[in-house]
């Protein structure tokens, strides 16, 4: 049995204790957490220093939380790793042995999720620490990559763009179409469809809209209807992100 | 058995002619198409003139070509619709009897949708030809919406955001990981549960991300990492609007 102790209880957190007390294969050793809370099976703990020992220790905690919390770790030599897409493991103090284990994937607490569909990125200061967090990932179920620093910003950054800024989007349709007491019911097959297409076309291929066909009357007629001056700014400058792209 | 003909062969004209042929309870009269193509069960004409006698005649032309069109059709007194999202029935030519059939969803020409999830959004002049609208959506199991001009120029507009300007989102997220010799792949199971959470929460109050959180070292990191002049300012302007909306 794989010992893991999960530090944070945040929605990282939350998630991987539930994704670690569904396998069979790992023995969740503890969970620490600032807050009160608890749970029906796992040792909850808010005192760092009652740590137990285990094979991996996760750090599910903000970027700027990782350097001091890790420091005060109370062993050392032991495999510790965080979470982050932005942050380098060097980050984690030194006297542990370092790496990442970063789920690619969006966490809201109540929101129930596939946990065999999360792509885990692995890095390891050393490489034996590899096979630990790859055989964590197994006993998971979850497909895993070596990815290095750079690898894994790059990844953040397209997370950041196709999913925050997106949801953004469907946020600001919803208020458009709530705005004149439409139902956003309507809207939603659209809006699988957009997904639905990039597993079956390339989306810089399959683009479409008055921008792509370079319909200027509709984009004027669009932009006129929003009267929000920061809403009209977006709408202009992705319209002609996309005429630029396509060159019409 | 309602007659129908569906006049036009881009992607939506396609994807109708498929819909209707699919149902046992309409008979697709023709098809008209400028181009030379065929199909193997139904007439394809290429002259405007020799168009049969149908309930429903069905413009799935480009919003400009309209006018013009409806003007050619050699008959009067039937009931004519065209399936733009921003253009009044009104632009269709008054010998005939006029609305709306608008499909509110996305057609690509070679792929395959779910016909039976596809929200229609119907208008008539004449109350008693909203009933054979609704016939029609009916016979083809989808879904239909009384749907006005006004709210039609919403849903359209609501329909560009969420879907042409996200799916820009994903090209450029493409584009970004590509750029890095990095899979694509592995950010679908992200994209996919950015959409699988509308359905389950709220997209505004679900917001996550740096620019939520106002975590500013994060955003200015992933503005330096894009190259792209353009990139760079809709990444700050989205930023931007995100830390606005939720006044951090």
């Amino acid at each position: 049995m794989l010992k893991v102790i999960v530090i944070g209880s945040g929605n990282v957190g939350s998630h991987l204790v539930n994704m670690f007390d569904n396998s069979s294969q790992i023995d969740l050793v503890q969970w620490y957490s600032r807050s009160q809370i608890t749970h029906k099976k796992i040792e909850v703990i808010n005192n760092i220093n009652f740590l137990k020992e285990a094979d991996i220790y996760i750090l599910c905690v903000s970027d700027n939380a990782i350097k001091g919390l890790s420091n005060k770790l109370n062993f050392k030599n032991k495999l510790v790793v965080h979470t982050s897409g932005s942050t380098p493991f060097q980050d984690i103090c030194k006297k542990n042995k370092r790496g990442v284990f970063y789920p690619l994937q969006t966490f809201s607490k109540i929101k129930e999720l596939d946990y065999t569909k999360i792509p885990i990125c692995i890095e390891s200061e050393n490489k034996e620490d590899l096979e630990l967090l790859k055989n964590l990932c197994e006993k998971i179920n979850c497909k895993y990559y070596e990815i290095n620093f750079e690898q894994r910003k790059t990844l953040h950054l397209a997370a950041v763009i196709s999913n925050n800024f997106t949801n953004y989007l469907f946020g600001l349709s919803k208020e458009i179409i709530l705005d004149k007491n439409l139902d956003f019911e309507i809207l939603k097959p659209l809006i699988n469809e957009t997904v639905d297409k990039i597993h079956k076309l390339d989306p810089i291929e399959s683009q479409t809209g008055p921008a792509r066909r370079n319909d200027q009357n509709i984009i004027e007629m669009q932009v006129n209807m929003l009267e929000n001056q920061e809403h009209r700014n977006l709408y202009k400058i992705i319209s002609q992100m996309i005429k630029n792209k396509y060159d019409n």
